[in-house]
């Protein structure tokens, strides 16, 4: 195995460029599988308060620390500040909460995880509160509150100031916003993670970011794979069955899985892949000991069809009866 | 003739459903079209300090209040804030020249024309500045404001403290950046003016606004035929002659052109049609007297394609050597 390389961004940072992404492991197989990763060499891990196992997570982090396998400062490990935790009082409590689920005294890196402020909610009433104010409710549906992103990255700078956090980002934010916040920013963000792989290459995005030195983190980069056990995509919409990737995985001997995200790293993001078969976990690192050609790297990008499958303006309806468009 | 329908938003704004759009109008004939198209029966002027024309445009408007046609109270007069003014200290000089140019004593509607701030050129340096910092660089550049919409936003709420104009709104604004803007404003927006024809439908966009009580304007109705002969669109690209267009042209016995801005009128946007050609005022501004029917308008929306003709973050780089994406 080779480690995976290191992505920096504007030589503020030095991310390892495959990350563990934890969005729907399961609680009970969490601690374990976190174990298992940074046993292959994981050195990344891409947590959120919103993913519901952060508890697990710090779990399998504490055992390996406490085994001598790695150390603290061996980690990158990302976190994401949930929606309603918006408003500048509640930015610190929430990332204390998430240090203390984690069993760590800092985080590398915290992110906003969503431009969307919703109703605060009470730790000891709801915990990770997601997305509906009230479930109980009849017609349950998201509500907003009134919390500006200034408001909110002011507080997140805050943290900086206070050694809770690293770093500081974004996640789902487009260029209009981006550049909003980077001209009321004291600390200007580290780092975004939006949804990126061929299907939506957002190459705009990805040069703005690199021409303003904000590193680049593409989740799902395996696209469409991550979202039909959810039906948020078809079984037909599969990256790993197209023919430029399928080229370029019979030319490296690579699996499709590896190419894909091989694409993603060589283009310059970091990649949050998750996986619920442990037996890819070590297949996902190993993605630092081969290159594509720019043919190849060219023939994927085509690949492009603007097609975003984790879409707030799409799913909060089905799912929360809520309208919340936030890339239109 | 009929009059044109009004357009209200969340009944606070009741604007003629279409305007006069000034952008491109040459300033040689500026006045006399103003003037003409008040004769036929507009009501409502879209200007900009960018048109480059506000003189004329209000010599226009002057000579038909002088000659007792309209009074200022009957006329809906909508400017544009420059994107080099942003700052605090500059939105009110801005607005008081596009007064004072217009020669009217208040605007019923002033938009941020785009969420970018330039730096700042001083009047008597170039106006209206355009683009480019310094156009007799050997390369000339667009050059950034540290500015954020918030604050300017602030400046255009004390424009209607003091009186300056009745309604302010956004141009070019996404619904992230409209949450964002909904989250700090004290004086709401009343109307955003983005383009939307039947190649670009954003029905996202357009059901947040109406959920929010925001009015829409939508520019370059017509789709590509404002930009061909800028050579951003091709002859081919054009709207007119679109099966469903054509068809719902030949039931109703109107003009391509007014079946395009009927299907804007009628989705409940304001329109602002330009024209080069005196001849066809009058035809723009009859859409009133006609309707189309659900099974047409479906037609016509169903032409989209989320083709943008004018993003700055395509044409900046070809025209100002400058990479500014604001809808990536």
């Amino acid at each position: 195995m080779s480690l995976p390389p290191l992505l920096s961004a504007a030589g503020r940072i030095e991310v390892p460029a495959v990350g563990l992404g934890l969005w729907k492991l399961p609680l009970a197989h969490a601690a374990d599988r976190v174990e298992h990763a940074i046993d292959v060499g994981y050195r990344h891990l891409d947590s959120a308060c919103d993913y519901g196992n952060e508890t697990a997570v710090g779990e399998g982090i504490r055992r390996s620390i406490a085994a001598g396998k790695v150390k603290r400062d061996d980690l990158w490990i990302t976190s994401k500040l949930w929606n309603t935790y918006h408003a500048r009082e509640h930015v610190r409590p929430a990332c204390e909460r998430t240090l203390r689920d984690l069993g760590v005294d800092y985080l590398d890196l915290y992110l906003i995880h969503f431009p969307i402020a919703l109703r605060y909610v009470p730790f000891e009433e709801r915990y990770p509160p997601e997305w509906l104010f009230d479930p109980q409710a009849e017609k349950p549906r998201m509500e907003f509150a009134r919390v500006s992103i200034s408001e909110t990255w002011h507080a997140m700078e805050d943290l900086v100031r206070a050694g809770l956090v690293r770093n500081i980002g974004i996640c789902n934010f487009n260029t209009s916003l981006l550049r909003d916040l980077l001209n009321v920013a004291t600390i200007r963000p580290a780092m975004l993670q939006v949804e990126m792989h061929p299907s939506l290459t957002q190459e705009k995005l990805l040069r703005f970011c690199r021409e303003e030195g904000i590193g680049v983190t593409a989740f799902s980069p395996f696209g469409p794979a991550s979202y039909v056990s959810i039906g948020m995509a078809k079984p037909e919409d599969s990256l790993f069955t197209r023919p430029a990737v399928q080229a370029a995985a019979k030319r490296t001997g690579r699996s499709p899985a590896q190419v894909l995200l091989r694409w993603g790293v060589q283009r310059g993001t970091a990649v949050v892949p998750m996986t619920s078969r442990p037996e890819r976990l070590l297949e996902n690192l190993s993605v630092g000991d081969f290159e594509l050609t720019a043919e190849e790297m060219s023939a994927i990008g085509a690949l492009n069809e603007n097609r975003r499958f984790n879409d707030p303006g799409e799913f909060a309806e089905a799912a929360f009866n809520t309208f919340c468009p936030i890339y239109d």
